[in-house]
Parts: structure tokens; C-alpha cells; sequence
């Protein structure tokens, strides 16, 4: 291959997977019914049908029952449909066509939603998102705790408010520096829900120990594996949209990397934060309070939780194209161009003559 | 509505669904495994890519996970790519630009499959067709007993045969009635291979009683109820396709039926079929053969093959379009003309104001 200036493919090494990947026996069936969840609840925040289905052929429907593998069906159903709904958000607040287009406008949207969120009162006026998230509300609080209730509406809460200052970055044009990237990462990734749903899902509440070590040393490692494994499985995507809180990007701006030294980087890294939360559950689990049963079905909770996510990461159209299909390949060439495309062996890169835009050369992104 | 002469949509009534529907626990991943197996072993059958992944958004991966749901995981996977196998000659053998092109070109080509299909010889230079069925054998004959594998070989030869008779059908422009439609359905469709597949995937061998009544009797109206179901699922499509040897297009043409009321007619024939399977089943249970717990396992796996084929209608995009995603709807208006479809309610088809397209009339097909 002859070397370019402009990179447009990098290689994804094999990633490590520590963690058991399992998808909850009725998958199929939650997906399905999830998206009929979508289309009722959220069908008319699409602008057309065509649009509602580009969507749902991400399959964003299995996220939840590959973080819940062990839960309760309907449990499941709900996280599944939770899942759907911080990912749509996410979807518009990535669109300069919709919530991406104004930061102010998001956050009069975001307000609305947290006015319906949180209360038992009656439904108002508020739009599909805010009658998604009180149904959301009616099926999943009254499995909470009173302390679980609470952190269910200051997690939603930190993630609009990850997701508005996502927005801004890109409409002002920010670069981040890493550490800043990650501390927004936290909240707009939904670190909090994350966790409160792998609690959810076990019918567990750790509630008590979530603020304190050992706990919030785990979740940080836990949270740092998954956003990087996540952005660079969606880095593709994210590229597209311009976005600003994605870490190869931020890698390649502040810290000069090319694009394949950036994924060589965050690859280290995300096996090295595994180990480290590997190292930290396996630590409290031998330790005093290895005995509480609660949180020994919560860390099984949040081992799916990681391993799972990274499943999805790789199956999903979302990051690989709209018409992608997974066979199940985990590592090799991304091309960043093509609209639709898996990891190429280095024999398939080789055998495209011509195609010059393989070349590695410095990061242009 | 206003009434116009052309229909180009029909009601597709609640049909009965009286037998279990179960996925395999491990459907998802079976399915990803699957798709991997077509890339490897099929992938260079298709003209490009593109074609690949049309095919492979047909989730045809999911059949078999729907009807071995309770098969050993191993067996499953076998079923999963015995099914797309032959979802890929169908496809093929339905389209004028590939094997569906010429009878005779069709049948030198089925020939090479069954001369490496049923052998144990070292694989000869087959093309892609003979490798994957050499695959399939390889890893399916050792489950079977001998008589078994004997039918094996002739399940195969049937399908084959089959094929090249609606092939034959297309290109001499041959209408049938519904005798001989049934008939040839009954090779086309693989029922052989179904029962097969559904002994392996119970692991029991009834060869012994295959070929007398009660179970002749059962088979019939077990075929019949799912080349029924499945003639009314697919006829968008194989309206498309010019398809001959649809059981919707046969009553309309040689019995003068409107669409609508072809349509009637047959949902009130599978039921009619599902009635009379289960009492028959209901009879064998406990009858003096319903103390093998061979057959009794059999006719549980036969259940799922009746349920798990229909559930697998409702979902598939080969049917409605490629694009389509499945929102759990089994009954609706289903549009001849979108290119992606669905079940619509009567409220989304009045509100579609202008659209003369759903208009009712004669059948013209």
C-alpha cells in the first residue's frame, strides 16, 4: 500500500473480553417488542416512517437485554425500552437537523422532560419524549427504593445535561482536552443510569455504598472501559457527526497522535481499566463485603453490563452503517468512507487495487 | 374509500396461532453465527456485497433458532444453516437473472449439489453450493440413524426437484390449480426436510412411522397450515416475483376469486388445517404410540416448527421489504406497492387521504 495523507481506515486489534457476554434468553422477543414500544411512544418524534425505521434497524432493542441477561422478562422489557430512550435523545442531540441544531433549545426540551420525569402526577402536555419518559417512570419507580427513586431522576437529570453541553461543544466549535472529554463522557454516557439499571435488573439496591470506595474506584474503571471501548467502536460514526467527545478525536487533537496511535493508545487503555476493574471486584468480593448478597448479584449485574455493551458495539448498524449485518468478526480494517461496512482482513484491504483510501498517514479527522 | 380496479392491497385477518412459539435462548447468537457461516461458505454466490447483505437483512438466520427452539445448541446452529442452505437456493431459484433463468441450467447445477451431497468422498471442486452442502452433511449425517441419513440425501433431492419445477412453471408461464400446486409445493418447500430437521433437533428417529397414518395424516395438514401461512405472508413478495406456485395467486386465477376474498379463504383453511393437526396430534398422544417418548418428543418439536415458522412470516424483511423491522403486528392492511411495509390499521390507511392504492376491487395479480 502506498501511503496517503489522508486517513481514511484504521485497524481495530482484537480487544479484550474478560468479561461473559450473554444475551438475555428472550432477546429476540424484548427486541421486538421494544420496538413496538418505539413506535408508540416515540414514532412521532421521527420526521417520516423511513426515518423511524433507519433507526430501528440499528437494533437498539438488544442493548437491554445484553446488559440484563439474568433479569426478570419484564424487567428487562423495561430496560430495553429505557435503553431506547436515552438512545434517541442521543441520536437528536448528534443532529444539527434536530435537538443538535440549538443549544437553547435543547435545554427547553430537556426541561420539559424533567418536568414530566420524577412525579406521579397525572400526564400533561409534554410532547412524545415527555410521555415516553412517564411511562418510563410508571413502569420502573415503584421497583426502586426511595433512595433508588431519587437517583433515578438525578440520573436522567446528568445525562440531558451531558447531552446539552455535548451540543455546545460542537456549536462552538470546543476541542476538549482528555480529561475534560471524559468528566463530560461520564454524563452524557449515562454512568448513573447505567448503574442504577444493572441495580434495577438484579432487584438489588446498593445504593448505600455507591458514593464511597471501593464502589466508585470499580464504577470509575467499569465507566472508563466502556466509554473508550465505545468510542472506538463508534468512532466511525462519530467522526460523521463531528463529534467532540469522543476520545480518539481528542487523542489525535491535544495529544498530536495519528488516528492509528490514537486506537493503539485507548486499546491499551481499555484493557488496562478491565484488569483494573477485574482486580477491584475481585477484591470486594474476597473482602467483608463479598458477603452481602446484594452486591455480589450487583457486580454480576455490571460484568454483563460491560461485556454486553461491548457486544452490542459490535453488532450494531448504528456505528457500522445503516444495512450493516454482524457475522461476527471482531477485529480489522474499519474503513472510515464506506457507508456500510464490517472489519476487513488484511488480505481483503489488499486485494482492493487502487484503493488508496486504506493508507495509513497522519490523522485528518 | 372509492372503489378502483386495480387491487394493490389486501386485510390480512388475525390468523389462528394455537401452537407454542419459543426461540431458541441462544437465537441471537445463533443468528450472528449463522450469517458468519453464509459469508464463509456462500458469501461468493452472490454478485457482490451489496447482494449479501440484502440477503443477510432478511434475518433468515432466526429460522432455526424458531423451530428447534429446544435443541441442543449445537443442533440448532446445524438447523440454522441447513435453513439458510436452502432459503438461498429458493431465493436464487425465484430470480430470472440467476438459477430461477433456465430449467435446464438449474438442473446441471442441482445435479453437482446432490453428487457431493450424501457422500462421504473428499471434497471435488463443487463451486459454493457443493462445499456448504458438503458442510451441512458432514456435520448433520452423524446425528441421523442410517435410514435417516437415507432420507436425508432424498429430502434434498425433493427440494431440488421441486424447485426445478416451479422454475419450469415461471418460464412456460403455467397457471395450476390448486391440486397440483399443493403437490409441487409440498418438493419446493422442503417438508421432507422439515420433519428431518425436526427429528434432529429432538434427537429421535420415527422413520419407522413416517410413511403410514396417523403420522402421514398429521404431516399433511401440518404442511398444508404452513405452506398456507406462508403463501399468505409472502405474497407481496411473490406477487413480485411472478411466483406461480403461490396458493393465493393459484385460487385467484383458476377459481375466480378477488384477492380479498382468496385471502379469506385460505386464513380459513389453515385454520381449518391447525384444527385438524392438533386433534390428530391429541389423538396420537393418547393412543397406544403416545407411550414413546420418541414420538412424543417429536410431535412437540413439530409444534415449534408450525408456531416458530409463522412467527419467523411475521418478522422477516424478505417479505416486507427490505428495510422493514418487525414491531410484534400479526394483522392489518398490507400494501402490494410500498416497497417496505407493514401491517397498517384502517385508521393509517383512511388517513393516507388521495391514496387510491388501497382500494378494494378484483383481483389482478
Amino acid at each position: 500500500m502506498s501511503r496517503g495523507t489522508k486517513v481514511t481506515a484504521f485497524f481495530l486489534p482484537p480487544l479484550p473480553r474478560r468479561l461473559s457476554v450473554r444475551y438475555h434468553p428472550k432477546a429476540a422477543q424484548i427486541e421486538t417488542a421494544s420496538n413496538g414500544w418505539v413506535r408508540r411512544f416515540l414514532g412521532d418524534c421521527f420526521p417520516s416512517e423511513a426515518e423511524l425505521l433507519a433507526y430501528l434497524r440499528q437494533r437498539n432493542g438488544l442493548y437491554g437485554p445484553l446488559v440484563s441477561p439474568n433479569a426478570e422478562e419484564s424487567r428487562a422489557r423495561d430496560v430495553a425500552d429505557w435503553y431506547q430512550f436515552v438512545t434517541i435523545i442521543d441520536t437528536f442531540a448528534a443532529d444539527r437537523g434536530k435537538l443538535g441544531a440549538s443549544h437553547d433549545g435543547a435545554l427547553a426540551e430537556f426541561a420539559t422532560i424533567m418536568n414530566t420525569f420524577g412525579t406521579d402526577a397525572p400526564p400533561r402536555e409534554t410532547g412524545p419524549f415527555g410521555s415516553a419518559a412517564k411511562d418510563l417512570w410508571r413502569r420502573i419507580s415503584p421497583g426502586l427504593s426511595p433512595s433508588q427513586v431519587r437517583r433515578f431522576t438525578d440520573t436522567l437529570g446528568a445525562f440531558l445535561s451531558g447531552n446539552a453541553v455535548e451540543i455546545r461543544s460542537k456549536i462552538a466549535d470546543i476541542e476538549l482536552d482528555y480529561e475534560t472529554c471524559l468528566a463530560i463522557r461520564m454524563d452524557a454516557f449515562g454512568c448513573e443510569f447505567i448503574e442504577l439499571m444493572a441495580e434495577y435488573a438484579a432487584e438489588v439496591d446498593v445504593s448505600d455504598l455507591c458514593t464511597a470506595a471501593p464502589l466508585t474506584e470499580l464504577h470509575r474503571d467499569a465507566m472508563h472501559q466502556m466509554i473508550i471501548v465505545n468510542d472506538l467502536l463508534s468512532w466511525r460514526k462519530e467522526r460523521i457527526h463531528d463529534d467532540r467527545t469522543n476520545t480518539v478525536r481528542v487523542l489525535c487533537h491535544t495529544e498530536g497522535l495519528s488516528l492509528q496511535q490514537a486506537v493503539n493508545r485507548l486499546c491499551a487503555m481499555a484493557d488496562r481499566h478491565e484488569r483494573a476493574y477485574i482486580a477491584t471486584r475481585d477484591q470486594i468480593l474476597s473482602g467483608p463485603l463479598g458477603t452481602r448478597p446484594d452486591l455480589r448479584a450487583y457486580l454480576e449485574a455490571l460484568d454483563h453490563v460491560i461485556g454486553g455493551s461491548q457486544e452490542f458495539e459490535y453488532l450494531t448498524p448504528r456505528y457500522w452503517g445503516d444495512g450493516a449485518v454482524w457475522d461476527g468478526t471482531t477485529y480489522g480494517w474499519v474503513s472510515l468512507t464506506d457507508p456500510v461496512t464490517r472489519f476487513l482482513s488484511g488480505d481483503e484491504v489488499s486485494d482492493q487495487s487502487g484503493r488508496t483510501d486504506f493508507d495509513r498517514g497522519n490523522c485528518v479527522v
